[in-house]
């Protein structure tokens, strides 16, 4: 019996990345599909602008959108609703019971809601338990920023061995990032735009959070130092970064390698579905990872370190790739989704009232 | 009476960015094309794969092309040479007593010879009395790699006004960088490219020279720290560079931009055709400079820099623009031309024979 | 004494190139710019989003933004204004008596109208005696689509030597043809979009109406059989069309290379400003023209033809390429203002007054 | 058990996509590779500057490359060798007893060799029965051209339909099909070449040649007229093409669609592994097919076609896309391939030594 799933923001990007990445998914259906007013009542084949190179699965385009409000037909919500209208919608779900996975970046930040990467803080899940929407089991729970995601899947397993003081990194993000119709191509054709507006200071704030610490039920921000600058480049999908680092152990870049390479993700135990065989490639040629090459190894979850070097600066550097709308957004938020029904967070309607 | 100029490499990339530019030069007067053998002896406009986008000048393309050795009827000459040739060559044409205003990598850290940037060190011109090739007014006169142009023009005012003891840099580099045929297009197309071989040294080195003092005739090097993560991107010209640097006395955004606005350029009195009014512009809106739309500024020959702002790991941060085959290569060897003209050390051959 | 002339739609594509291409002309001031509500009343500058690759013009920026309504302070107003808007702001400033130059499409086939190139149908400014507006020296004149200029520039020279029964065009259109925002990056990033809304329909209409012919003051349009199909690919400026022509009288490439090189433009004694030395340019070159490199050939206004062959289909075929902003919309527009003046057509308001 | 194939050319581009394609197939294993002298000796994964989105396949990279002569260890061979050498080389094999299945030019034309596209022509492979290469078993089939075979597969049911009288073909090409390292960027970039080298001539022989018909033992080309304009766009696979053609019995847009969708392949009952399910889809969107979004439909076997109108000088147009590196040269060769395994002309050595 899968658990029966409604996507917030269906027809926007972020939307078809749920739509298609939970196609036949093993625990999850999609049975509610919301979007806007102008969508709702239309089926979903003739709402959405599909954007997916692969066709629009099986029986999802005979959907009827609804509007994003509660209740919908479904046993948990995932939403890839825009910013200025989730923060409410979430809200009224999670009032109405559900547990809501979202990818927006309304509730990263508050004190009570995860901000999770399954291999890396999955112990943050315990937060939910602090909040208190009034039905029992319903929740919200975030994913972080798509240029976020890559940056601390690398960090974390420099931390855990050598400490990370101070991370400096410089995004080359990629075009899906923005979103549908996102980047005008005047902008973007043949050209770097040095700006993306926010983005560097969730770069900051969110890689606090991700790398803090549970201490009595709360998570204590770690106090690394970050710096960030973002770029937009001619790219479709896959976020670049230059990272470099200071460690409070100093270590050579074989060293950070091996650190890196022998670094054991926490669900390796737990065979969900989204997560990757490996989390993380390290390349050795200077080459790579390069966003067209690479950016789906793994079906888009894997995240790719290259060119491992001393830096003069700050002591060692390297190249970071992370698919930003899988990886970044919805296999993320999937991803999370997966953790919590291994950690019995998430059952049916059905259940949750029963055991209410 | 203009001084008359053979190029060296005339029909490769930058070799034609030299035909380009002097074209309606009031000192230059391009009187001899050189290249490799299978051109020499066919007409220029046969022998050269013509990229610009301008027509080729009139009156060039029917120069017959020559083989690169002396003598050629030319008073000094440009060279466009690959470094792989370019020693030798160069040497030659030295030694057979012609000033070498070369954009080849091969001397650029030859303790003799000049890196040259005329707004940033010209006094480093006296090297060229410690060069001895055998006649007199025979020398070698080098400009910096194309990503180190650009990041320097950024540095040396802040480094008078605040100190600059360390850099952090990571380049997004346009195409032309790497001359034609240069990157496949395969590998190019919506793509980042982390590795550019050899170029995270060059802007090392480079920059320790450039930013060093002559003392006692000799050109003590800086003791800058630099690291630099060097990237290729999908752009045709303009290469933009992510740069944050650790001050001796720290210096505000705000600061530093009056720095660089209120900074007067060596060259200012000197009219030089070439030199741009404003060696350097801040851009106030954050989403500039970009290559394509900015990289042709002041001719290709002024250096764009935005986003200043403070960095938490290095102190300050900013993004630097610069035209890579104008400013980095072609343009700059012309100013390094114009400003050893103005020093007099550029003459006629008739007037350095007399003279000698 | 230059003209004053206002820009409605200012701060749009078009407006900004007409901005742009105004900057120095020697018959005609920008004196009024006009745009839509949300931004009259601002410093231009503030207004708008410049997108051009030049500073925006010294003095231009100041200007205040006005509601693109008469009266304004002018002799002739150019309009970039979209089709949305165009029809009935156009009519106003024609009722309000000032001559429209204008490159939006609703007026192109009103039968009083001229659609004009001026090197092809000069003789259809005589339309406008059929116009009443009201004021004397009120006029409505349009400049055809982006696609269709270079097409019929083409077109007029084989025509006038061997007849044009019929004409097979595939274009592949520039991303600034479509305006700004305009085609949305993730739809354009390394792909082809075989679809323009309403293109092929302009393109074979309006280029009957140009290869037509002045009876009775009437324009009579061309009987001649035109096939689009048109596509957008991911270039900046530059429409590249490969067409294919049937001839009454059957020619050789050769041949239809001379008529093509031996054409005179009516222009050739007005010395228009804006007219290009050669309106057309013959490619020898089987690999030319190309966009990137040859659009702006000719300050933008020249149109160039290459790869002429036998076609065993139709007889004759070859590719042409026009720059879409400048020869395609506000560049053609200038030249039909120019045209215009010199057949004595524009003239102050107050002359106009006096006269009236 | 699997016949075991040899690839020839295996380091290059084409050999490469056999390589990827052939990674685990039912019919066929890879049990030798073979490239250039440089290759020859060191194991695929040194030998290989691997292009390929996924990972080089298991157990591959450690083959030894050989040089590209026989014997090699396999029941046949698959050639992606550059047309210089092609012809000599599978000469070589076939007189050593190999069936040689190519994507090289060299044989296309040659009256006895097969140009096969397996839906199309299956008849064909009878030819093979007039090659005389010494060994039993022996011959060489070719696949065509990448531009010709979305044409001939598109043109073929309208054929048998409508009867095709003539073809004017405009292509807008990948940039893949041109190799690696294949077209440089600063050619691609945001630009348009309108001329592929002996391309438009290959089309036109090869469309003839797939539409004859089979006489007693002999391929009888077709006298369908053909003219192509062929262009290079920066796309990476999929060759997008615009069809007009003038049919023997006129049909609308609709009554072709129809022809289209009611083709039925001669494959449908082989159940051929590398065969689409749907060897041609039908796009209702005016948008589609798009190569960047439709390349990879039925894993890069199935072409598309859309835009079906009326065209006003040849009758019908509409718009075809097929994958370039897939469908257009080694995945048809594969195809090829299964169709002769199907046919019985394919067999083991052991058996063909056994029979012969």
């Amino acid at each position: 019996m899968r658990l029966r799933v409604g996507i917030l923001g269906a027809t926007g990007a972020v939307g078809q990345t749920f739509v298609e990445l939970l196609a036949e998914h093993p625990l999850f259906e999609v049975t509610a599909l919301a979007a806007s007013e102008r969508s709702a009542g239309k089926p979903y084949r003739e709402a959405v602008n599909w954007l997916g190179r692969r066709e629009l699965p099986e029986g999802i385009g005979d959907l009827t959108v609804q509007e994003a409000a509660p209740p919908l037909d479904c046993d948990l919500v995932f939403s890839g609703l825009d910013a200025a209208v989730a923060g409410d919608i979430e809200a009224a779900f999670a009032r109405a019971g559900y547990p809501v996975i979202t990818n927006a970046r309304n509730y990263r930040l508050d004190a009570t809601v995860p901000l999770l990467i399954p291999e890396i803080n999955p112990d943050h899940t315990a937060l939910i338990d602090r909040q208190d929407w009034g039905p029992d089991g319903a929740y919200i729970v975030t994913n972080p920023n798509c240029s976020t995601v890559g940056l601390v899947m690398a960090l974390k397993p420099l931390d855990q061995a050598f400490g990370v003081e101070a991370v400096h990194v410089v995004t080359m993000q990629a075009l899906s990032g923005a979103g549908y119709p996102g980047v005008p191509s005047l902008d973007s054709l043949a050209n770097v735009i040095p700006f993306i507006s926010g983005e560097e200071e969730k770069m900051a704030a969110e890689t606090r959070k991700l790398m803090g610490y549970m201490v009595g039920g709360e998570a204590i921000p770690s106090e690394i130092i970050v710096s960030a600058q973002c770029n937009r480049v001619p790219v479709e999908h896959g976020h670049t970064e230059c990272v470099s680092v200071r460690l409070r152990t100093p270590a050579t870049p074989e060293e950070a390698a091996e650190a890196l390479r022998s670094w054991r993700s926490p669900l390796a135990e737990l065979n969900l579905p989204t997560a990757p065989a490996q989390p993380l490639r390290i390349y050795d040629d200077p080459r790579y990872p390069q966003p067209r090459r690479h950016a789906f190894a793994g079906g888009g979850m894997q995240v790719g370190v290259g060119r491992l070097q001393a830096c003069p600066v700050l002591g060692l550097k390297f190249v970071v790739l992370s698919h930003n709308t899988i990886r970044g957004a919805a296999g993320g938020a999937i991803l999370n989704a997966e953790l919590l029904h291994a950690q019995g967070r998430l059952q049916s309607r059905e259940a949750a009232v029963a055991a209410g």
